[in-house]
């Protein structure tokens, strides 16, 4: 019998923990980045997890040889080196090689950017994520769903987990499933389930995997994704769910501020000042579009060209439109007055990364409004059925996760927010 | 044009703010949980997202028809009232209704406790999730997640997202799907990607949603449900993750005593004291069973026995099992010495909630493996390809969330501890 205290694990090392330590000898677990020459001395350039750490070996070195992609078990001395990055180097006494690779690199991870194209970089995945540009986009991306739970949880919303698998609704771009002797579907929002759970929690939130089977390969689509989602009982009107996204992203901004200075440097990401956010209705919009009330919905220059308004007028980064046409909008969105409905939009450096809306409450509504969309509401009878047995006034929100971190880094195409993207082409 | 500042959204309700409010008046929002008479006064219990709050209308009440089951604004003074949940009681000055039921619940949620069947209440879920002891159990959960988050957050892991479509590797009870033009099966196990992704950034976890076929009705299995998983590179030994699963398991309970105390009252849930964990070996295991040195792994009955033995010898509800043979552990598991494997599996309360283990970094062996127990190794390329160009020492460990919940509330079957379940029957 052994015993597990859980009083040993091991810590993470950080250039503030080097910092710290100038002077004494410290041990560092890396793999080797590259190697080359500084001065007289052997440049060795260490990557950790997350930094990228200046070394050069002693003169009296002692270890095995260095090979670069090798990961290695370093001793050496912090000295102050105001040229080196984070200002401090390592003088190497020796090295202990954990493990070797059985083949070269396939891409130049070691030159400053990555200059093979995105295609080859998806094919080799694993080591196109090695390039610190690369992976430094999934530092933040957890740092915007970190500061999206963490200002929910502070709100009193309970973070729940839905279904994936779902029957048929009728909807189109759906991924289909065989679920033992029953058809099936992948879904492709949690919100009927999430507006079901403001029944018991008042408050929810996911970050929800979704699915929509997207046949074109365009820059802003994924055929799986991440969707950050809420709905909040007893709002007074779509005003207050928009209220709430609002403090919501000013948090997301702040968290990654602080939690990712290293990333948004490397990146040169310049995070939105979110201060007041500009609303416009859809019929506003239009009139500064210079379009006519036909429309059902933006496209995607509309939105180009709203956030270049908003930010010539309003100095913001960010708008909203509001009360959109009922055509494009979720069967279960409230309608207002004039043939618009309770809904928004929130633009973002010219795209859309989220929408919302106040819903419908009353049960016979709400029924009445499935059936006119086409939605099979067999599929849907349970969450008719806690509308039957009562939900308080409640309205919801979603945002895209990679959509906004696209936007966020400037990147060019939504599959580099993507850990291991998938679309109509790749699978693995 | 209006402009949304993020200020002005609407706060939560809770016992400790009401208590601080006594003798002032509060407009809370709620549903109205039961009606009765208390004394000479209509007694009104009001339900929030979280706690059940007493009222008791004043003599001058005015407002609308208290029914069962509405959603109300109500006004009301915060009294002491020492008999009453959290010490306080609202005398109720007017109401205000918000939304009306269309039905009455299908089940007697207002009663202390849902005395339906388990089918029915499932059947229902939406209605039985309003009961305080149903809904109970997923505060909790949240706060395992939290737990674990942030936990791992702390100790610099990446929180990651990883797909759920796979290519079919020849697993078993995988359930598949067709994407576009090709066969695909959905995920068991985001393993495979934490692994690749310990090549980037070390160290790695994702609370993902994965899935089984399974062909039978047990208490213990679900068809959809959550696993909490990490993954860490650099380890020394199996003895690395065991010591952070220890430390973080250590936090959950913290973290659920902290935020959980008025849940963990309702349901009387015991929360472990987890101070050093045993751990025996799988051969020793055997010898404490009696049993013969023939059996490939621990059956229901084994695991119930050695908790049992854990807790009367070592004062622990938890045991760890070390050392499996090679047949039902995952085919990347390093080879200790003897025919036996680094990997084990932690038991609580006579259940296995996690196992994981220090896997194989080198390429040669990983591939050598994957073909001896039959994987088809072109649909794990890209993650053999990870190891190709390298991986330093790693390790991982996962554990199945809703049956540690299970193990924790004190809940007899797996889907009380799963919002919506999905088995071979249930798809709603």
């Amino acid at each position: 019998m052994k015993s597990i205290s859980g009083n040993s694990t091991v810590k993470e090392i950080t250039p503030g923990g080097l910092k710290a330590s100038v002077g004494c000898e410290v041990e560092i677990n890396a793999c080797v980045h590259k190697t080359g020459r500084l001065g007289g001395a052997k440049l060795v350039l260490l990557r950790t997890g997350r930094y990228v750490i200046q070394s050069v070996c002693a003169k009296d070195f002692e270890g095995d040889t260095i090979t670069e992609g090798a990961y290695i078990c370093a001793r050496g001395i912090v000295k102050d080196e105001p040229r080196a990055p984070y200002g401090i180097e390592i003088e190497l006494k020796s090295t202990k090689t954990l493990s070797l690779p059985s083949s070269e690199y396939p891409l130049r991870v070691s030159n400053r950017v990555l200059e093979s194209t995105l295609e080859t970089n998806l094919a080799h995945r694993s080591v196109s994520l090695r390039h610190p540009l690369a992976r430094a986009v999934f530092r933040i991306s957890d740092s915007v769903k970190h500061g999206f739970e963490e200002y929910l949880r502070n709100e009193g919303f309970v973070n729940v987990r839905t279904p994936e698998i779902i029957r048929p609704t009728g909807e189109r771009n759906m991924l289909p499933l065989r679920y033992f002797d029953k058809d099936a579907v992948l879904s492709r929002s949690p919100q009927l389930y999430l507006q079901m759970s403001v029944g018991f929690f008042d408050r929810v939130f996911e970050s929800a995997a979704v699915f929509r089977a997207e046949k074109h390969n365009s820059a802003r689509h994924l055929c799986e994704y991440e969707e950050l989602d809420l709905a909040m009982g007893y709002i007074r009107s779509l005003e207050d769910i928009m209220q709430l996204l609002t403090a919501l992203l000013r948090h997301i901004a702040e968290t990654v501020s602080r939690e990712c200075k290293h990333e948004t440097e490397l990146l040169g990401t310049d995070l939105p000042q979110i201060t007041d956010i500009p609303s416009v209705t859809f019929r506003e919009a239009l009139d500064i579009l210079g379009k006519d009330s036909t429309q059902a919905d933006l496209d995607p220059t509309d939105a180009d060209r709203l956030c270049r308004y908003a930010s010539e007028k309003y100095g913001s980064e960010l708008i909203f439109v509001t009360h959109f046409p009922p055509d494009k909008r979720p069967f279960y969105i409230k309608d207002s007055t004039d043939g618009f409905t309770e809904s928004f939009d929130l633009l973002f450096r010219g795209m859309k990364i989220a929408s919302g809306g106040q819903n419908t409450h009353s049960y016979t509504e709400l029924c009445a409004k499935a059936e006119r969309s086409g939605i099979n509401t067999k599929a849907i009878q349970p969450y008719l059925d806690a509308h039957k047995y009562g939900l308080p006034p409640h309205g919801s929100a979603s945002m895209g996760l990679e959509r906004f971190v696209m936007k966020l880094c400037g990147l060019e195409n939504i599959r580099e927010a993507r850990l291991f993207p998938r679309d109509m082409h790749i699978l693995d």
